[in-house]
């Protein structure tokens, strides 16, 4: 579940984290990737997915708080990350997880999680009947991304119903229709913001 | 790559690692899975997968040597482990991962190592065509388990028509044409052992 705080903008740009400067990325931006360093998610969730040759996009994950992503963590080209909400990241060099043995162990605990994530899309990848794919998907979207709300678990970010398709590769007019059918079952809800609650 | 040796099983239990013993299980056996500690790969390759509701197998990654897998490393129930080949195996207790900043970095970049397999293993799940994926798998393989040969690279375990199956979400069925299709391309040959080459 994301803790959120009620932090202004300004108290975050000003905010000295560990001595870290906080790098604010607005929602839709694409965030640059380098080798050398890994990035760590403050405060928001991105969105991790490769373009494929025939240039459809494959989700791999998202990364919400404390999360770390960067190409350190993954062979797959043509890697990209966007930021699904206003997001702010912290920068650390490969040298400076190499001399921290504190660093390495938090780092060791994140990628476990981020393990734990990828390994469930993993999972839900290969289950047969789309319908169930999109309800074990909203499963790990409540748990990943979830934040209590009376009438049960409300995601921190809207997600479109095409990245819902590229998350359990099908397309969008099959998400359109399965949503349609699981807010008349009232498994789930939109609020006025958009975004989606999975009921209890 | 996998790097032999020519231990004989004897020599190998016997060995004393970090004063650890080794573990061995036959190929085809299911290893003991519980939440206190967890595993690494000495020698040989074990098969990470699920069982799904509908009693399907879905794949979710090899385990070569240095590997690690356990219950701390997945959320994914139903999760099983089996020998693909003869394996020797290390057990861990999580309490001398939290207590040693050495073994959480050993740790950190063999997580890393799992997480780019597990996230490449996501995105051939995500490629619309059948024999695209299974072209993307065996270059995977290759990297993950593959030995140099002359004519290209030896997979270091021998897979069934449906493990592949498992791995990519098709039926044995299409597996074996293809792979009929592939070798009659010359894309890839069986050795005396029945283990794959994959041609340069």
């Amino acid at each position: 579940m994301i803790v959120t705080c009620n932090l202004t903008h300004t108290q975050l740009q000003n905010e000295q984290t560990e001595g870290r400067r906080l790098h604010f990325y607005d929602r839709g931006e694409e965030i640059p990737l380098v080798e050398q360093g890994v990035w760590q998610v403050y405060r928001g969730v991105a969105q991790l997915s490769q373009l494929s040759v025939n240039g459809e996009e494959i989700l791999l994950g998202w990364a919400q708080p404390s999360t770390f992503f960067g190409m350190w963590l993954t062979h797959i080209e043509s890697y990209q990350v966007k930021a699904l909400s206003e997001l702010y990241l912290k920068w650390y060099p490969l040298s400076e997880i190499e001399a921290s043995p504190h660093l390495s162990h938090l780092m060791l605990t994140q990628v476990v999680r981020r393990m734990r994530q990828t390994e469930a899309l993993l999972a839900i990848a290969g289950l047969r009947r789309v319908e169930e794919r999109l309800q074990e998907l909203l499963q790990l979207l409540k748990k990943e991304l979830g934040q209590p709300v009376p009438e049960g678990t409300r995601l921190a970010v809207r997600l479109t119903h095409q990245n819902l398709a590229n998350a359990i590769g099908t397309t969008r007019v099959t998400i359109t229709r399965l949503l349609g059918d699981f807010q008349r079952q009232g498994i789930i809800s939109l609020d006025s913001d958009r975004h989606m609650i999975v009921h209890h």
